[in-house]
């Protein structure tokens, strides 16, 4: 038997009359007398399928009886054009055949609490909506991929279990590793600079572990990060390679997504809208920009979502903020010579208030300098013993940056909440399922 | 200043006589009296370079001497034609900058201990070998993804922490979660069975763990899974579906990486060869294949790396093993109605005597039996509450399988070891770097 997608039908693939065999599961139903209707979904979209009653055999409408919210069924039919159908099409059901039986599926059309929707994740994962973030998630990483291939980046496979900390201890994840202690990455970045010795640019797309307890609407404790290492690059260099990639997604999504952004009331213009070159801001200027608005924060402050937020509400397209003061920044950033005592490098906040989505930086080279700034972070040095390895054989300028795929995917769509845009997320208090 | 890289030279993409800006690391030097020789790497390959010493200003000659192996150079040069120099061409320097000086660069040309070089993985990368080896992983990778978007999969990112164990409790990773505990995944295949009933088919590239003792030549602790999960596949469709992923990745690295094929004596033809359909074998006969070699096994029997490679070990192509019993396999395989006891499953295992690469099979779909299952592992029900869910609301028909993406690149390549086939490797007495 072969079976056509929901779409094929939506796309007017087949002519009016022709028979056609679709599978799926029940989405609603609703019975008007004389008229079944049953929409069926598939991965591919809904739509509106129709018995009457009157013209039927006994045995299917049986059937029909047992079929409630998302029973499996698979059904023939005839293909009618109804503008009044959703999509613009209707099945006049000849046969169908119950897959799998539902009862009192948990999530009904009702609005549901976000506690009882999360621990019920593997079923609302199925809504409309749902499977439109997932379209639009492999979306982005499709075409970041396709950009950085075009770029002459090779992908690489970083490791997830590490022997030392990067970003400091607090916000580390420690397992029992055989007779010794490991922590999950936090971060790909000192392996892909190894990596660039051998391959110049790479790239990866890979799990990344945070163990905050910082509980907004921005923080997963795993998310998956998108990081870039590239020999013989100025942070300058970074940064418009940076723009290029989120405008390149942008583009790509507005263009190919137009269907699931809809979902969300997203124009593919606002998309559109981000180009090269993206503007920015020095730390200094931003500092002095939020004691404007009544901000109570001072230079060699850290920027909190607050902070991220009022700086670009009122714009369209995204921000770099450059030149931190080095103390609040990670030790491997290279101090800018044009303005000492802060570092060279950009984090990029998103528009309309969606905060940084971006950190990158220029890394420091020097292996004197780099111990000097290791020291002074209290770690011990023989953490960093391979790392500085790198400085001491053929070490050349390189930059490179970390995007959080979520939270890109969450400003693309609007989501109030980065949970939803990860299949299965996770935070302090969630595990499950 | 615009530079180029290697293999412009080498393809032929400047004429003779031409001025190229070239830079990147210093692979070998050679001092012949009047001429010094001064081997470049860069990403994309090695290039010979010379200075006649008597037409040579002072000054640069003085830098020369500063050149030890892995130095970081950018030099400028003349394009000469030579069919003495690997590769044919040659650049006579004119000038030559010192990015990043390198003293006593650790990793020579003289063979290491596997110890010694593993110490030094974040440097061993650098050497050519180990280049072709990310550029084919990259390529593998790539054209999985490439085949499983023409098949109309989608791709989708499983969490690598969860809150109960898949498959035994021996192997897995634990580690704290804020006030409870967590493991590590070993496969996300039950998160897959969630997903289809949104997206129908969906796959993943994504690390899983196992904290397995076995020191083997094929076993990681930390691997690259790609899995993949079908509505509406049987065991028959999801074994096409595997023979095609694996011909077709086949058939494009042999088409599209010859030159690093060439650095491991890998044939085009040897990959080319890998066509579907693949031979096959129940259970049952590959032990009465094995009790006729002599070995100690009988039915009932998992095989163990030694059984697994005498099976292939004359062949040229794959081999499932099919309908093992089903005491010996997951609980969640479902049995072969045609032939009790067994599993409608399938390993894949590499010619050649590689090995097992892949593990797939049909689900079951009954919620009874599948609890039945679980408690005969005696496991308690509780962890798989959303797993049997899938069961509850619409359970359809569907398979899938698990592809070691390390044991694939080691066949492909015919790595001795596995640990070659992923950046940083991690083993029960590694994870350094």
């Amino acid at each position: 038997m072969v079976y056509s997608h929901i779409q094929d039908v939506l796309l007017g693939k087949f002519k009016e009359g022709e028979t056609v065999n679709l599978r799926g599961w029940v989405y609603l139903t609703r019975d008007l007398g004389n008229l079944y209707f049953l929409v069926l979904r598939d991965a591919t979209g809904l739509l509106q399928t129709v018995i009457r009653k009157s013209n039927t055999e006994p045995e299917l409408l049986e059937k029909i009886k047992q079929i409630s919210q998302e029973t499996a069924v698979s059904l023939n039919g005839k293909i009618k054009k109804d503008e009044r159908a959703p999509g613009g099409y209707e099945i006049e059901i000849n046969n169908l055949n119950i897959l799998g039986l539902s009862r009192d599926y948990p999530l009904s059309k009702k609005s549901h609490g976000v506690e009882f929707l999360l621990n019920h994740r593997h079923l609302w994962l199925r809504s409309p909506r749902q499977r439109d973030i997932l379209k639009i998630r492999e979306s982005v990483t499709w075409y970041a991929r396709e950009f950085f291939r075009r770029e002459g980046f090779t992908e690489v496979h970083p490791p997830m279990l590490t022997p030392s900390m990067v970003e400091g201890g607090a916000t580390l994840f420690e397992l029992k590793y055989f007779d010794r202690n490991a922590y999950l990455t936090q971060s790909s970045q000192l392996y892909l600079e190894a990596l660039i010795f051998s391959l110049e640019k790479v790239w990866c797309l890979a799990p990344s572990f945070r163990a905050e307890k910082s509980r907004t609407r921005r923080h997963l404790t795993e998310y998956w990060h998108l990081e870039a290492e590239e020999a013989f690059y100025s942070n300058e260099d970074n940064m418009k390679l940076q723009e290029k990639l989120v405008s390149y997604i942008c583009k790509k999504v507005a263009e190919k997504n137009r269907e699931e952004l809809e979902t969300f009331q997203v124009r593919p213009e606002r998309l559109l809208k981000i180009k090269p070159p993206f503007k920015r801001m020095k730390y200094q200027e931003a500092i002095d920009k939020l004691q404007r608005k009544g901000f109570d924060v001072k230079y060699g402050d850290d920027f909190g979502a607050d902070e991220e937020e009022a700086l670009t509400k009122d714009m369209e397209t995204p921000l770099f903020i450059t030149n931190y003061p080095l103390e609040i920044k990670a030790f491997y950033m290279k101090e800018d010579p044009n303005n000492p005592g802060t570092a060279l490098c950009a984090d990029l906040l998103l528009p309309e208030g969606y905060g940084e989505v971006i950190g990158g930086s220029e890394r420091e080279t020097n292996y004197e300098v780099l111990v000097k700034r290791i020291e002074e972070t209290g770690q011990p040095i023989e953490n960093y013993k391979w790392y500085l390895d790198l400085r001491k054989y053929g070490s050349v300028q390189h930059s490179g940056f970390g995007l959080g795929l979520e939270r890109l995917i969450m400003w693309l769509l609007k989501l109030s909440h980065i949970r939803e845009a990860v299949p299965f997320p996770r935070t302090p208090s969630r595990i499950y399922p």
